[in-house]
C-alpha cells in the first residue's frame, strides 16, 4: 500500500493499476467501443465485469487496468465522450470497496481431501461441488485473498478456474 | 427449469439464456473482437465476465447472452476460428455450477437499518460497509437468490449497485 502511494504521488508508473467504473446504456455494440477503446491504444484490460443494474436498460462495467496515469485520464475522457457512456469514476486515491469471485476446481485424492477442505475453510471458501477426484471451492474476497488461496491450492493441481474479475464500489 | 428444458428439445427460441466460456490468449483486441461479434449480429449480451487462468497468458471469460439456438451455435463457430481462441463451451444442456457477486448500497435509517440487517442475514449475506445512512451488502449467488434480494431491497432505496455478472464451471 505505501508503494501504491508512493506511486500516485511521483505519478506516471506503467504497474499502477487502475479500476474504473463505466454507466452505460444497455445497447448493441457499446462493449465492443469500450473494449476498443483500450486495445486502440495498446492497454490490455486485466479484468471486465459487465451486468445490469437495477436498471435494466443501464449496464454497469467495472475495468481493471495497469497504466501511465496521463493515458488512463486521456481514456476516462474519451470514455465520456461516448453517447452511450453515462458516468464514469475512476478509482484511484478514493476510498473503495472491492471484491472478486471465483471457483476453484481441484485435484484431490482420499489423503489430499481433508487438507483442501480445512484450507477452504480458513478462508471461509465454500465448497460447491465434490466427486471422487475433485472439490470446486467458490471464494470471495479482495484480490489478495483470491491469489493467496490460489498459492496454497497451486500444488494440489488445479483442474480448472473461473473468476469474474473485480468489482468495486465507492465508500461514500 | 421444467420450462428450459422444453425450450432446449423444441429448439430456437429467442429468450433462451446461453452461458458461454471462451478461453482467450490475453492479448490486445481479443476482448474488442469477441464483443464486435455479437454485436454485429445484432446479439446483446447481458453479462460479461473476463478475467486472468492460472496461466497468466490465458484469459476466461463468460459470457451470458439471449439468442435463438442456430445463431448461437454459429457465433460460436466463428468464436472458434478466431486465432486468439483457445476453447469455446455452451453449458447449454449440461450440468453446470453458475454463481455470480453483487455488492449493493441500500438506503437506511435507525428504523429499517435492523431489518435491512436481517434480510441480509438470511441470505447469507455480508455487510461491509455502513454509514449514518447506508449499508453495503456482499451477496455470492445463482442468479434467482441475487434477485430476490434485490427486490426485497428495493423498497428501501438502492443507492448503488454492482454486480459481477455469472461465471460458471461444469460439474464435470
Amino acid at each position: 500500500m505505501r508503494n501504491a502511494y508512493r506511486l500516485l504521488l511521483i505519478g506516471g508508473n506503467s504497474t499502477m493499476k487502475h479500476t474504473i467504473s463505466v454507466l452505460v446504456e444497455n445497447k448493441f455494440g457499446v462493449l465492443a467501443r469500450i473494449a476498443g477503446l483500450f486495445s486502440g491504444r495498446g492497454y490490455n484490460i486485466d479484468s471486465l465485469s459487465v451486468a445490469e443494474t437495477t436498471d435494466p436498460t443501464v449496464s454497469r462495467m467495472t475495468i481493471v487496468v495497469r497504466g501511465d496515469e496521463s493515458i488512463i485520464e486521456q481514456i476516462t475522457k474519451q470514455l465520456n465522450k461516448l453517447v452511450d457512456v453515462i458516468k464514469v469514476q475512476d478509482y484511484a486515491g478514493m476510498p473503495f470497496l472491492e471484491r472478486e469471485l471465483i471457483l476453484v476446481k481441484v485435484h484431490t485424492s482420499a489423503q489430499t481431501r481433508p487438507e483442501i477442505m480445512q484450507i477452504a475453510d480458513i478462508f471461509r471458501g465454500k465448497i460447491i461441488d465434490v466427486d471422487h477426484s475433485s472439490l470446486t471451492i467458490e471464494l470471495t474476497g479482495t484480490s489478495d485473498k483470491i491469489e493467496a488461496l490460489l498459492d496454497l491450492l497451486k500444488p494440489f493441481g488445479i483442474r480448472e478456474l473461473v473468476r469474474t474479475g473485480k468489482i468495486a464500489i465507492a465508500r461514500k
